[in-house]
């Protein structure tokens, strides 16, 4: 994994609450990482300029100044700067072409990657920064020529998670579910967690269970999420198994809502761009119904940064 | 609306946050009414029994010895006794036979109305408990004959909004929506609160264009709910609208929702229990999916204590 050469660019996936920076070599493989805490949200003293030459100053010592790409929430109103949105359906070309350089006094020029928005069909945007350099990074991680006019779906977990399409190389669509983010609230602050009780492994097979609830369900998860309060009120959930039936309920419900999107005829094999167990947890949901998924390969944001640099012509 | 006799029973509204107590005339009115904020939650120093005492003490001082009927969460786990469940289908008869009474030193006997379950075609139960007798009230409350032989749909909101189906006089479906509890933790705790600001009244024009939203999309509530975050971020929604916006997907979604759990050949009109803001809310939201509603009369608590004491042979 490692290249041999020297290093000729520097990507920093820089969100909310983390950064990761990488230090990338001539064939785009990631040569050293740095993972810090320090996210937008974090305190920065020297501000973002003074974090990013602090946390990349090791490897500019080294190896002389190198160009750089951020992506992420670092790019949002409450980043650095705030880059605009490029429109879907977008392609390689049109995310280099709105990458927007920044000059830092003493650490060179930061070159930031600009948002993703959409429009549904009843006129709602949507937005992603930072997972869009994921999916460029997915995509060129197998057999470039013939992702490009494949039709593809992609799913990046997390608080919220992002459901794309991709077709001939450019994304197409996405839409970001809450789901994570409602799990949390519902357990932390509603009727639902006050029942529930720690201990244990979660149940593999509650989860899978309350999936094909809602996977089969047609009426509405406002409804069918107040079954964590009446199982176990009848003694057909432990309460330490509410979070697992809660999760595969939402999960259920997400999973249903995007493969729905493509129509009902096509299901799409799924690229799951994340790792741990939440995303074993959709590739499970997937699997219920009926749906083939496969795992990205390790570190797509760096290599969705090295493709960037390629086609803005950063690096040779 | 006052009986000019002697009062005849003593009903008994009570739930988690709220005792209302009826002296309820011959005819099925109520003469006087006693509200009061003692829960089930709320602290009594004297138990459930001392309270029921001390609030209905100047009624019985000044008629003597009544029949009384409690109703709500007071016949839950956490309440005075916990009462069983009778299932649906279930009407006035079935409730009658199952009252559960309680003598009380000092206070006469307290009959407590059982509360419903339901079993939806997945095998998931569903739980009510003081909405049974207000559907019953709400029944009781026109041409009862004509009401026995109709199909009839009704709504209680409420932070835990329910909806049931009527045949024959009888409760024969019901569901519960989380909606409101919903709303109030998204608002207060995900990032959709954030960018929500004070002042104004709530625009009718904006949560009734969120209401279609939801009651024509095909998606998930978990996608549609994040546009109350992108909305704002497009300046397409002001922060002080937010909260709108959301109030409608969400009541937008549960009424979709409900009203295709009758079929969707059949859209019944739909009776609604209950009276201010969030009633009001439903009703324009009904209006908007086509659907005609209508509020039940006051009362129907009590009304339901009076026939359910009828039925039970409490009074003659």
């Amino acid at each position: 994994m490692t290249d041999s050469g020297s290093p000729v660019l520097i990507g920093l996936d820089w969100g909310t609450t983390s950064l990761r920076a990488y230090c990338i070599g001539e064939t785009g493989t990631v040569m050293e990482r740095i993972s810090s805490p320090a996210g937008i949200l974090a305190d920065h003293p020297d501000g973002f300029a003074g974090t990013f030459r602090a946390v990349t100053a090791p490897w500019r010592d080294r190896f002389g100044p190198l160009p750089v790409i951020a992506s992420g929430m670092i790019g949002s109103r409450n980043g650095w700067i705030e880059t605009p949105y490029v429109d879907a359906p977008a392609s390689l070309g049109d995310f280099a072409q709105g990458l927007v350089p920044v000059e830092t006094p003493g650490g060179g020029p930061v070159h930031f990657v600009p948002g993703l928005s959409c429009t549904d069909s009843a006129g709602t945007p949507d937005i992603m920064r930072g997972e869009e350099v994921q999916i460029l990074g997915a995509l060129s991680g197998g057999d470039l020529a013939a992702d490009e006019t494949a039709t593809a779906l992609f799913l990046l977990p997390g608080t919220h998670s992002k459901w794309a399409g991709v077709r001939n190389g450019a994304i197409v669509w996405f839409e970001t579910y809450m789901t994570g983010e409602v799990f949390s609230v519902l357990m932390d602050h509603s009727i639902l967690g006050k029942l529930a009780a720690p201990g244990g492994d979660p149940s593999t097979e509650v989860f899978s269970r309350a999936v094909e609830v809602s996977l089969n369900g047609d009426g509405s998860i406002l409804h069918r999420a107040f079954s964590a309060r009446t199982l176990p009120l009848f003694e057909r959930l432990e309460p330490k198994d509410i979070p697992a039936h809660l999760s595969g309920l939402l999960i259920g419900e997400e999973v249903r809502a995007a493969l729905g999107r493509e129509g009902s005829g096509g299901k799409p094999a799924v690229t799951i761009a994340g790792r741990g167990d939440l995303a074993q947890a959709y590739a499970r949901a997937l699997e219920i119904a009926g749906v083939a998924s496969a795992f990205a390969p390790d570190d797509v944001a760096a290599r969705g940064h090295f493709i960037l640099a390629e086609a803005g012509e950063l690096i040779t």
